[in-house]
């Protein structure tokens, strides 16, 4: 019973680290599709969005199924609830990737981002890579540093998130609304985009050692930078 | 043991409802709080947010322990399961309510909403309101009918959000770009309320009924009205 128990957490764990790699994949993607214009790169980010939704749908019923056959107690049923939680962000991940592909789509064939933002927004998408090729880690070798550096990572995209805000409402912005439209939403969906990410490590974080980091619910709360 | 069980789940049942009314009213006073510029308003709902984080936190609790002392299956545990889901779209409902008050707060003295576009974000804090009701009588008494008129709602908040975003980018804007980023992010926040609201319905619907609206996760995913 525990063996078979064991076995299925290992196949939500598995899973948890494939939705990290199909999540890493999508941004790292629809950012090149963004800064390329590419358009058909934007549509297989959108269409491959139905992948991660599909991998958190069966761990979510594997979690399920899990809880009524084997009723885990304790730590056992705090990794089974957790694991849904965490499927719930890298899920969302996945959406904020597909997000960003949408808006390359749509400006096709120009570029949403301006000349002068490109370096910025490339350096989000490489944070956004980073960050959760980390979880990845995290996920499947409970590594509590790489856990730690997660936090680093997001204060990062923070910055560069306020260098974007910054560099829209200084004043010389030149590219009409419909540009200053696009930056902010893209901004957006690359600081969300990790602080889902920190809020998987700090779920891991609080499995392995029993710390929930007081300062997550605040300081990933997606507030402005302004 | 079921008696104690279906006690816990109503007690459950009460605080998602509770969060409801914390999330209607936020969201309510951070409107006002928008349009009048009343930074004292939009202070008190930035500090009442804690409140609807610790009823979340609290019913979290309750129904982890539910799981780990009843063993619930069937029904029973998608209940505790899918309430477990709610709190967390409500608790982010709370989080976007917080947002558009620090966006109040950031403005002051000014209204960041110019007068052209204040009927249209006082009709977005409306739906808002009227939507999470409908979700609090969808949650108390599993209210089909509230449930589905929740979508319809949902439906025009989006018309809303597209009116908002027109405006931005239709060539007349005057504002300058710290207004159309206030805008943007202001539009998100209402549209993406109304989004986790519908979640919240579609919960219900799906425990009632055994029927998802697979619409739901494409629908809702807070797509730009572009």
């Amino acid at each position: 019973m525990r063996e078979a128990f064991h076995e299925n957490l290992r196949t939500i764990s598995d899973q948890l680290v494939e939705m990290t790699r199909l999540a890493s994949s999508a941004m790292s993607r629809a950012t090149t599709a963004l800064l390329d214009a590419d358009v058909h790169l934007a549509e297989s980010v959108i269409a491959a969005d139905k992948q991660i939704d599909a991998v958190r749908e069966e761990l979510d019923h594997l979690a399920v199924d899990l809880l009524a056959r084997q009723q885990p107690v304790a730590t056992d049923l705090r990794m089974v609830v957790t694991s849904m939680r965490m499927s719930s962000d890298l899920e969302r991940m996945g959406d904020l990737a597909r997000h960003v592909a949408k808006v390359a789509r749509l400006r096709y064939p120009e570029s949403a981002v301006p000349p002068e933002l490109r370096a910025t927004i490339l350096q989000m998408g490489q944070v956004a890579e980073l960050i959760v090729s980390k979880a990845g880690s995290v996920i499947a070798a409970r590594d509590l540093v790489a856990a730690k550096e997660i936090e680093r990572d997001d204060d990062a995209m923070d910055a560069l998130h306020r260098e974007l805000f910054e560099h829209l409402v200084d004043g010389t912005w030149q590219h009409g609304t419909e540009t200053a439209v696009d930056i902010t939403l893209l901004g957006r969906y690359y600081e969300r985009y990790a602080d889902h990410a920190v809020s998987v490590a700090a779920r891991v974080i609080y499995l392995v050692t029993g710390e929930w980091n007081a300062d997550i619910d605040e300081d990933t709360a997606d507030d402005l930078p302004l």
